[in-house]
């Protein structure tokens, strides 16, 4: 499985580091998905925008969530095991 | 920067691979985001559902797009360089 990709440049993301925390090097080379329906070729979800049940419906983005596509509120972990910074997007009715 | 994190067992993810690939394991333990809005301690965005002007806007989840929360099909650049399988979030009006 020969990936042709250029090893990711070691050091910080493009992005600044917040203040007093070290950033942590996300690996751009890496998956960022390990076990959501990876049976698909490509995980693609569709929100009604006229179905939305409640007035305010978080959908996960950083792909933990154990009730995706909603968010679980699974980036906490992720975000604290990882020095991540990754939220949901939030569809108001 | 001492992470307490468990290494990632190495192998599969727990997904099945799909037939005729390869399953890159993706890293649990690794940040998803290399660079957006690495100033802010969590990207949270929110879409109102009546404010939206196509009949269908594409929302990313890869963490990859220029045109961030946008999808600008970055996804498809990831997943061919690592394996994975993510894409976007359709929001239909």
């Amino acid at each position: 499985f020969p990936l042709a990709v250029p090893a990711p440049a070691p050091g910080l993301g493009r992005g600044r580091a917040r203040r007093g925390t070290v950033a942590v090097r996300a690996e751009a080379g890496t998956g960022i998905n390990p076990a959501i329906r990876k049976e698909e070729a490509k995980v693609v979800d569709t929100v009604l925008a006229g179905e939305l049940s409640k007035p305010l419906t978080p959908y996960c983005r950083c792909w933990r969530s154990g009730t995706f596509p909603l968010c679980d509120g699974s980036h906490v972990k992720h975000n604290k095991a990882t020095g991540d910074n990754v939220g949901p997007l939030l569809v108001k009715k």
